[in-house]
């Protein structure tokens, strides 16, 4: 039965940046403006790269590694009220996959030179797309319950709250 | 060996469309202008979508299902030359792990009502997201191979070159 299929995936590499714990990360890239980190594609994907340092922004397509678990329901880091997990960036989801959209700065052989990384230190990597903003970046008119505070993610901080 | 784990994902729903052949269909969402679409959510998750309804666009991350085996560099649909599948959003990839950003028109129970959706029908959802324009939409300087075609992606449509 589809809904039972289990989908088995492979890091095609690592994400290094400074963050090497949780407390004190940004939340959302906006709050990792300007810091810098490196993405090391595995030697036998290497070759996929070709052409990809033409994109200033990439997608970066990863696993939160350190959630364990999930909850539907959860009280994000901008917002006192309980939402849900899918209404959020939340790490603990139902599968813990991560999304980040980062400036490409520099490409040389299979390491990648990033910028605006939000992600903890050895962070696996699924994948990679280029960023295309006339499909990726749609105008919006409702931001729900994050509507004003949306600009204000920079100056949030992750605690402790979804540790293990 | 962090490099050879392997991951397991399970589909928290399925994408509904009226796209049952690959044949013909958008390659971009930008070609799925209007198309309409829904996302079933197995009721077992559904608490997690709280809230969602407030966010008029959202971002689905999926499984390229039908796709088998990957190559690391291919031609894709909007040019005639090679690049390397990072570069492109060719479903055959290392992790068949795909991205759309769609908009959210309705919300009842556990049936999104979305719109500009360009999978095939059944395809497996791996996560939902809230699209925030703040972190998700940068301003790019530079689209690679892309440069001068991403417009003209409307009026691209699929054809057999990805078939398994």
């Amino acid at each position: 039965m589809m809904k039972k299929n289990i989908l088995l995936f492979k890091p095609i590499g690592l994400i290094k940046t400074p963050f090497k714990t949780r407390e004190g990360m940004p939340i959302q890239p906006t709050g990792a403006k300007g810091i810098k980190g490196e993405v090391e594609i595995y030697p036998e994907f290497a070759d996929g790269l070709k052409d990809l340092d033409g994109f200033s922004h990439i997608i970066l397509i990863y696993h939160f590694h350190l959630s364990d678990g999930f909850k539907l329901q959860v009280k994000p880091f901008m917002d006192d009220k309980i939402h849900g997990v899918f209404s959020t960036r939340a790490p603990k989801r139902p599968n813990s996959i991560g999304f980040s959209v980062v400036k490409l700065n520099k490409m040389v052989d299979n390491i990648l030179y990033i910028e605006n990384i939000d992600v903890i230190d050895g962070t696996p990597l699924l994948d990679i797309k280029p960023f295309i903003p006339e499909v990726d970046g749609p105008k919006t008119e409702k931001l729900g319950w994050l509507e004003g505070k949306s600009d204000k993610m920079g100056h949030k901080q992750s605690d402790k709250r979804f540790e293990k």
